[in-house]
């Protein structure tokens, strides 16, 4: 059986979402970030990179958000949770997350992880102050450019879905009113409406 | 006929090697950065994220680097780039290049790329300054927990390997000694003695 190592309201949420999206039988493991577990020895055994999520399968660990999606679109075909037979339709779902992965959630961890690249004090504070700019930026081009709808890659759901609302999600803690992306926003609202997502959002706290 | 939108050097590097691993026709097309033509109207047409690499396909355009590289292997199954029928297997390719994407290149960026996310000249200076430090982290958990050997995967050459191999050719100007890094640098010689790279390299320049 599966196990996703997960913390609330990190992007561990969206492997989450899609694990339930794809009705796979999988356990829940928390780790405790607020006594950064992560970062101990008993998870990093784990996952080296000390990161959620993390997803214990019957072969091995698999990490990083994307690579889980796509690992569960696969292992669930039945659930049509990406184009699986259409290289190109399939990178344009990989390109997506992998914008979301490398770009959004970056700009996004300059406010509470800023000492991934930085130590000085001053410094880290203009990383925080930087944040509402850049996610605005990314978010602004997902409205106008990439969510499509009524889901991101347009009449089909896929794993796009779910770590767009993941990410959308930290949007007003980082400073980023949502209601200046109508379309990103009816997208978050749609997605609590799906069973998968209020399971997830219950079973996390 | 393909097209890949590249700068000598960058990360576009990756999907140019597995392009000639594949056997694959295509042209290139250099954007100056030098003029800064990746930030001109023209290319945001190409790829509104200012950045290379972009593969212009017969249905449009893709973009980042790990959806690139798992679309040119599912596109010319004959090269064997990566372990297409096996989705964990897949999977555990798509992390090394997803930790590639949005934790060693961006610990990169930093140095030239850090008013991606900051501005005051204090505070860019300070993210420069950690640049060696994080690189060295990233590239030792590759050397100690993810890079097999002779190839990243183990025994076959995947999508894996010409990305890494870009990446680690940077460290020395991040300011990084490769000799910290035997069997890194072992797959850089590895990798410097196959046909598709010599060819690279050389259609860079």
């Amino acid at each position: 059986m599966l196990k996703l190592y997960y913390f609330p309201g990190t992007c561990a949420r969206a492997s989450h979402i899609a694990l339930r999206e794809a009705n796979a039988e999988f356990t829940l493991e928390r780790v405790d970030f607020m006594k950064a577990a992560q970062r101990g020895d008993d998870y990093r055994r784990v996952n080296p990179k000390a990161r959620v999520p993390a997803l214990a399968t019957e072969r091995g660990i698999l990490t990083e958000t994307p690579a889980i999606l796509a690992y569960v679109a696969q292992r669930y075909p039945g659930a049509e949770l990406a184009p699986l037979d259409d290289p190109y339709e399939f990178a344009r779902v990989q390109a997506f997350n992998n914008y979301l992965c490398a770009t959004v959630h970056v700009a996004h961890a300059h406010g509470p992880r800023g000492t991934r690249w930085a130590d000085d004090p001053a410094a880290l504070a203009e990383l925080k102050r930087k944040v509402p700019e850049t996610m605005a930026e990314c978010f602004a081009l997902i409205e106008s450019e990439f969510l499509v709808g009524p889901w991101v890659m347009g009449d089909a759901y896929t794993i796009a879905d779910p770590y767009l609302f993941t990410i959308g999600q930290w949007l007003p803690a980082d400073g980023v009113d949502p209601a200046r992306f109508p379309k990103v926003q009816a997208h978050q609202g749609r997605m609590l409406e799906r069973a998968a997502v209020q399971a997830a959002l219950a079973a996390e706290t």
